[in-house]
């Protein structure tokens, strides 16, 4: 499904490099593999061991970076962060790495994910006398390690600081000598290490290796935080690891098909969930079947190679429609003035069709399409989910509409189907989710995060969490 | 294949229509669906009857006209064009379309095409007096019409003027009070007639009808003239049809997949000819299909539905690389530094991929994308070609490189295979291409163009004929 | 007063080198001194030798040439253009130098003038089927240079055409082996020589010379061609001289106060017409003497001089008004929201000021500016303008409002002085302006063209005689 | 002199208004009117009582905001800020206002000045668990006021901050319900309140108030924290007031000559120290006055009356520099390419010219428009400069050079003369400059700080006072 026409959208990507002279040339090619995470702003640091230079801007990482402003980013180590803000988050001031400024030294942080006690935190924080200046999470941490006592090591500062922290997060931290890079107990958001000849790099995703040349390592562990300095590479425990649970979105939808999580690869575990849905979908008869570009074409491929109904280019995405695009108005979409999609006639037309999608949020972009198919002459349009219906807010960092959006929350299947006009509509179960996906069965929920699906949240909710969207609207 | 990795380029798109109040808006839209045709100008004119309003400019459509510009566009016929242009060839004087003016009425006239005969006619013109402004051959039609005599009925110069061209074109021209419509007698460049509602709308391809909501009607015929007047609609013909010859190359690259040429949509056409590749390759034991994204997608997924091979997202092309970006220096490039296409190492490893591109034109990017899947661990790579070996230049309007960078351009298909570096390397025939389009098989090569394939031109070729990028040159 | 606010603009800048390897450089800064002249559209033409490079674009210098751009105009020679253009003639077709491209040789011309028989030299052509793609009159010359017959020689087919032209024109002229530049017979509009080391240039203005280190050699004569190849300059005569008639607005108003026309200093001719006006003005009590920036000045200090009632700065230009500005809304204005222009209030509170200024058009800017005076305490508003009444229309360039915009025409002084609300108005004599400007008094209007204060045209004007502004709304 | 050229800049300029529906546009306008004070940021903060919205920007007030963006901007109160930043210190980080969120409240400030006890406060704060995001002062306000304890009340608990503060310090603060503005017990930088209808405005120059029509009250007084609410204007003593002491530079050069700085308008100001110039310089010979453009052409003017030497424009500043201009090259600058500033040759040839300036920093500019003046056929050119000799630095917010760098350091008047290659040098003498500006002889320095002439600071410096530039330079 399309990131633009509904409201499940990523929180952010984040890049870190340590120990190679272009720095910054690295991470604006690291970022550019991450751009899909996040289009609204995006910023590098870097040093070179005596203080932090940063460039951050909004837009697209090509809008933000050009050839002299990325020559000024000297140093051998660089942290940067891609950001997605929702409607009323934007401005400048919440684009990542915050800079933090000290008489005894600088630091700069990225994050992607959500803390569900940084409202209680933040309080506290406050009551000592902190200053916030941001909407964002990561400035909680700052103010945490600069407040953690007791102990003369910034790397134990860090970790006792972490140690306060509830809920997802993937941190990179960059100091004058140092890049460290922190995952929360329960790994919910990815976050991996590789290596580029000698130089350590880290990532939100591995496709931000591939681009660069790096190969992958291994994730950073939950509770893990990894420090780097001229003297290699420490890997401390901040806290015991929680029972594995990372956000099975990545697989369904965020995470671009050449990434891995944990040796995982995103398009094989799509490639399998459409498999599986073929199982559970039963006795249907239909000639085509087509995927909503770009996240549900694997789905899309592995429900026709199981069902032996051929998979075909039966929806095309306009590649050209930009940030600065015209939107037709009301009474042109009204004329049939359509962006972004388009049905191929000659495929769907007379046709029984299969329409593989990721996901549902609002069901407003499924009735679109389905509607769009129909006026191109699909008799039939049965749409296969290859996620299980999407009832619960996510709290950790990803931005679903709130529940009352939530198309699916207290209506049935049949209910939603109708909605959405469909001539049937099957949801993968969470079960063949949680198999699909392919992580090791042996782990809790296979060790992903299903909490939007079945409301079981791997760590506390406390009843002042607010959700990533809630944090830009009070501004 | 990617068409910034290569010398393979179309010229344009053209879009025209007739009898709405938002013909510019519907323009807009309209050259948005065309815009993959040429990604380096843009322009529209419209007429409200009393004069022509123009606005052209370099970039993307997105770039050359905002909210507030289309808005000064008021009329209720429009044409445009989006345009490719080579590297000499930039500047804002060849963007189209381009305006005449004259005390006894305008002249707009945007072009898809290339003459065979246009140097000779511009020496003749020129010799009576007539000075150039562009390089472009849409000027030559122009001052014909101006020139034309012996009639006082612009209907009849504009026939007139078209019978001494030779070549590929397809033109849409606007006055204060008409759209005209023509196409060259043998079809070479696609050019469609379509309706939305009351309105008449022209496109070079029918993904612009679509977006647009309206409906595909006809081709126009090859050697027609069509004028659209407040009195309706009036087919001219102002040359008797050749044999039909429409641009092998469309089915095979250019057009979008969710278009039709005479009824036949290109990605089924495409899809055939990777049917009728897996015919053609004869044994081949592999383990994966891959398409070089996006033109190649649906022949891999024919290939890959014949031979029972599964079709996998063995290579992911970035969607955000644009125009400002950044391009890695030579030095990262070694590093390993990638843009614009990633392999997916976990589908791709291990594996004996199939790797299904549209054509090979210097084999440059064939060779990169070779050992880009053999580094990514596949342990053979077999490309498969969906169109035969080019091999001749295109007088017609495609910016195929001088046939000296042709790499199959006298050499077999094992030294290209090796020069390549691919394990195997199999070419459509020029017969399956032809069969597998689908069109007529009654008519002369189907009446499809493979002139690039065999040299067989359907139209006399000048001594001094110009290819269209020694147009550019000439400046 | 502030060319923004009225009806009186300048039609272009032009600038020509030969002779030098960095010649699109030196245009870029000697048409940045000729910016006032046109900040609308820019544009370079260079040669090597072996055809023309083009640049070309909308906006100031600035916007339209960066490092990289003008590192692609490689040549020895190159010709140049800034360009204003009213309302309606924006586009970018209009922008010059207009190259026209021929099989035998290309050329570019760039103009500064109008011709009066414009639309008389363009039907004759276009029944000789020629057709037109501008609004400039520009064009007819490349036309005529094209027809121009009976010579084997291009410096007589320019002399040839040349001889056509009526009106007002200063040309300049690059082909692959020549500069040419050209002034009409009365020598209308200003054009200099000048030398840059073994080079020659030639511009609109001399502060062109100043910016680039050129030294002023002498005015380019009326009715001469003068021809510089790389066997030196050669000066023809395209017509017998008639009587010299520079325009007497560049004196007034045009021109940078730096500039020299025939050797006379513009800053000096403006002072003495504001000494002049001191004799003019009779007894006239006042307390201080303000002059509207920028251009009013010079004759504001010479007033001041010689009547001995200080000088002041009792008014201030906003210098960072661009084009981006957001205008105020009629709203804001009406509370008191004014941009451009600011008095100084404890200059003028409480006094009798005289207020300095170059020229009165429509009398809006006049009146808002006394009204602004008063409102800033000024006990009186004596306004002494250091030009005649401006009561007819200009045919050769200057685009001032038709007659019946100028508030002037038909009006007594009187009238008028009560209309822009002042407490007295005294215009400059016409015999006063003719004078103080300092040319020969032995020369019919001492050398100068004061139509628009005369209706004494210097040329024939025909009854379908096209003024400026009427050129582009033809559009 | 104009400022791009040399090393002294003004820091920044502040605007807020409270009590108006369009609370927006009227702060960018007056900001407009500011832009001089700083060309490289730009912010708006508004408040419609229910959280603070911000736009903030890099480059021109023009730059930044757009209608669009504007509109954006709702609430019935406004602070803004234009900013200078050195070459080291850009970065959209520093662009001011700041905003500090909170739980109960959030705060934006903006600030024209520089703490001299800025780095120990912020060590102090550090010390208690501070953090810092900016290089700016600004963000040590915010800290302190959050941190201030005993009391209940805002206003409070800001007198209670700003009491720590030592230096120069102009403050605007918005918080949901009020508009707060101080200034330091000494009023070293200027700030006035002003009325518009029934809103309060206030702004460091009076300019802003006449470019949106509203009325001067009084100067903000030193040591006084104005608190606006809907209750209305409240004034409070956060600290006795000091001797007064505004910064003298702002007559000399920083600010508009159409503001007023407690009633004394500054092109009076600065005409005054032109006669008064005209009187110390004793017995000079000379045919022409002519001032470096902008800021000293009243002092010229005031010179030239007195002396009765005429006043002329001898030189000419360059309108359509700007910041995206292409600076000559070393080899055309040595070519004699110039930007900027022009001669004007036949005001200065063969003449004896007095060229006045406000003031000499490095002495290069000094140096390089007497050359220039030379070259233009000068005879003599006589320095004239309308303030003392600059040898100390200001720590006060002004950006000059260091010592180091100014050429008056250390040596004298005849040194500096030969350096600058003058035929004589004058400068203003401390004495003069303090009666000519014209404030109560009755005050200590008559009002002035005139510390960078005399050395003798206001307040108390630090061993660690930390200079403007210095704080960029600690990134």
């Amino acid at each position: 499904m399309l990131a633009e026409l509904r409201g499940l959208n990523e929180e952010c990507g984040v890049f870190g490099i340590w120990g190679h002279e272009e720095a910054a040339q690295f991470s604006y090619y690291g970022l550019h593999a991450l751009q899909h995470r996040g289009q609204e702003g995006a910023g590098i640091v870097t040093t070179s061991g005596n203080g932090l230079k940063v460039i951050k801007g909004e837009g697209l990482v090509n809008d933000v970076f050009s050839g002299n402003t990325l020559d000024t980013l000297t140093g051998h180590a660089a942290i940067g962060q891609v950001r997605y803000t929702t409607e009323c988050g934007r401005g400048i001031e919440n684009v990542q790495p915050l800079v933090f400024r000290s008489t005894t030294g600088s630091l700069a942080i990225a994050m992607n994910g959500n803390l569900v006690n940084a409202r209680d935190l933040k309080e506290s924080l406050e009551q000592q006398g902190s200053i916030f200046q941001t909407n964002s999470d990561t400035e909680v941490l700052a103010h945490l390690i600069k407040r953690s006592r007791g102990s003369l090591n910034q790397r134990d500062r860090v970790k006792s600081a972490l140690k306060t922290l509830k809920g997802a997060f993937a941190f990179v931290i960059l100091t004058d000598d140092s890049l460290m890079v922190a995952q929360d107990p329960n790994g919910l958001r990815p976050l991996s290490l590789g290596k580029l000849g000698d130089s350590w790099v880290v990532a939100s995703e591995t496709c931000a290796f591939d681009i660069i040349g790096a190969k992958h390592v291994r994730s950073v562990e939950p509770g893990e935080l990894i420090t780097i300095t001229k003297d290699g590479l420490h890997s401390d425990r901040f806290q015991e690891a929680d029972d594995r649970a990372i956000c099975s979105m990545e697989y369904i939808y965020f995470s671009r098909p050449d990434s891995n999580i944990d040796d995982i690869n995103i398009h094989n575990a799509r490639k399998r969930c459409g498999i599986q849905l073929a199982k559970e979908v039963g006795n249907l008869e239909a000639d085509v079947v087509t995927g909503v570009p770009d996240s549900s074409i694997s789905a899309a491929i592995g429900f026709s190679e199981a069902t032996g109904i051929p998979y075909e280019l039966g929806l095309i995405k306009n590649r050209y429609v930009g940030r600065t695009f015209i939107e037709p108005s009301q009474a042109l979409r009204e004329k049939g003035v359509k962006m972004k999609l388009s049905p191929v006639h000659h495929v769907v037309s007379g046709k029984r069709v299969v329409m593989v999608d990721d996901s549902i949020v609002r069901g407003t972009t499924s009735r679109r399409i389905v509607k769009m198919l129909k006026e191109a002459g699909a008799t039939e349009v049965h749409v296969v989910i290859a996620s299980p219906p999407l009832v619960n807010p996510c709290y950790y960092g990803v931005d679903i509409s709130t529940d009352s959006e939530l198309i699916a929350t207290g209506r049935t299947v049949d209910e939603v189907r109708d909605l959405i006009e469909a001539d049937s509509l099957t949801f993968l179960s969470v079960e063949g989710l949680l198999q699909s996906v392919g992580r090791s069965e042996e782990m809790k929920n296979c060790g992903q995060c299903v909490a939007c699906f079945t409301g079981e949240y791997p760590t506390e909710i406390y009843s002042d969490t607010v959700l990533p969207h809630e944090k830009d609207l009070a501004r």
